[in-house]
């Protein structure tokens, strides 16, 4: 029998899992992730850790088809560097020749984003379909396109949705995230509250510095008006970002991820009904599937594990 | 010696022509589009045309490889089905079933814009790249994306570049399309005119019936202040959705086509200065090619012709 690896590479921890032929999670361990690491010293405990792993499951790396490691930031998936990882401090690291080296099989790398789309493609909520994108709302908003079986690189985050807009840090103006992150949400919850200072949402945070997404739609729960517009014009704010990747890509599904995304239908069915009522292609009656991500931290693992069968 | 067969079929004229192995065009014809046609009249009539135009070169259609059209509308490519093409009003029509049998060469069709992105891509200004999206800025904006070798369908006209904006036939406000075909470029021209009349752009005009791109870059360059505001502001349209596409799926070449591409890098120049000043991975020091289409109206023939190997 054979297993594939998976790596999640994360800011503050790093998740190796061993992924079976069927692309099932066998097992998984997480590990702190140094700070600002070398090559030698990232890829020696990941190398370190997965031994550890396999052996549990009496196994060894000649059980092992192939690895792969999800990153953040920009990598380079044909020579399996890193580019720029801003938030690992690695920049031009040969990190898949690394371990590729060190534990004797083929190893890849790709951006976290993509990995953990390409989970849910394999084996998750887009399983079924041919063209999927999955749209993780989160601090920013990260895009994993898959096309055709492959890998599209994107930062979706980017898009203008308002022009003139919200200041970016990527350096224009009313980016899609600065309006359909999680942070965002919280941003647009404050500034409601300050101006709701009566309202439940207030309440039950007990101020501005405590509001979270949970405390928002329990606050809906219980019919607060300040919080169910939040939560309206959140919405139409994500729906005009999906119909516009929508329109340009025609893909059958979107999987929306993030934390947020654990409220389920109570986001995505009125995201579902605005995109629906608008996207280009309703004139033929053909809609994109709008649908949560089931794999949740898994999906990064299984992704990078496989993905490498479709670069 | 073997070739494609390429038809390229619009609103009001259908080009066919005669591609060689090394996909250059041989020779071409162009005949009227019969109105509201059948898939019989239609195809006939390409069967026929071609037929001549074989015989012309001492050819016939057992020295074809295979044949493709490009339709204006929505296309199933695996099926070979016009699915809607409002300007022909055809529905639901087997073209490439029919045009197989009756000319017994392997036939296929495609969208129109796909098409003239395909040949741009494979011969014309993209053939060095392995991804590029053409942008055609004409009546509206079409794009083509190509990735991998592969054909994405899209409808790049439709994202929506400012939030709340003009009304677009597709429902949606604030399309690109609205801001950024020549269509727009004609709107915003006239109503600088109109705020202007002691304008140059006025007097060249004679009047806001008669402006069109030709004298727009004819007053810019007798100096006038009124015409350079204009192009100012439509360059600034075009680039913002470019950049949002490029974010998007960071091509390595945008190629921009339509009309007023012809006045080359008058309008290129601008617009590639904008979007590099703002694409996200400037910050790799990763900048995308933005160029004008080579191949003019020859590229959706040629990407006709030769697309079916790359579905």
């Amino acid at each position: 029998m054979s297993y594939y690896l998976g790596v999640d590479i994360g800011g503050t921890k790093t998740a190796i899992g061993i992924v079976t032929a069927s692309y099932s999670l066998l097992d998984k361990v997480l590990v702190p992730t140094p700070k600002s690491p070398s090559v030698k010293e990232i890829g020696d405990l990941i190398a370190v850790t997965a031994q550890a792993l396999l052996a549990k499951h009496k196994l060894s790396f000649s059980d092992i088809i192939s690895g792969g490691a999800g990153c953040p930031g920009t990598v380079d998936m044909k020579t399996g560097h890193i580019i720029f990882a801003c938030n690992l401090d690695m920049h031009n690291a040969p990190l898949a020749e690394y371990l590729s080296k060190k534990m004797e099989i083929p190893f890849f790398i790709c951006n976290d984003a993509d990995a953990a789309a390409f989970g849910e493609y394999i084996v998750g909520a887009g399983s079924d379909v041919s063209s999927a994108i999955t749209v993780t709302l989160g601090t920013g908003v990260g895009t994993g396109i898959i096309m055709n079986d492959k890998i599209i690189p994107s930062e979706g985050g980017h898009i203008v949705t308002k022009h003139g807009g919200i200041q970016c840090n990527c350096g224009r103006k009313g980016c899609f995230e600065k309006y359909a992150s999680a942070t965002a949400l919280i941003e647009q919850a404050i500034e409601a509250m300050e101006n709701n200072k009566n309202s439940l949402l207030w309440e039950l945070s007990g101020g501005t510095e405590n509001v979270n997404g949970k405390i928002l739609f329990e606050a809906i729960d219980l019919g607060d008006k300040t919080a169910q517009e939040v939560l309206d014009k959140y919405v139409e704010y994500v729906a005009g970002g999906l119909t516009s990747i929508i329109n340009l890509l025609l893909p059958e599904m979107i999987c929306i991820g993030g934390g947020v995304s654990a409220q389920g239908e109570r986001l995505i069915a009125p995201i579902r009904k605005l995109v629906h009522a608008e996207q280009f292609t309703l004139a033929d009656g053909s809609y994109t599937q709008i649908v949560a991500c089931t794999l949740g931290n898994d999906a990064g693992i299984i992704g990078a594990a496989t993905f490498s069968k479709y670069i």
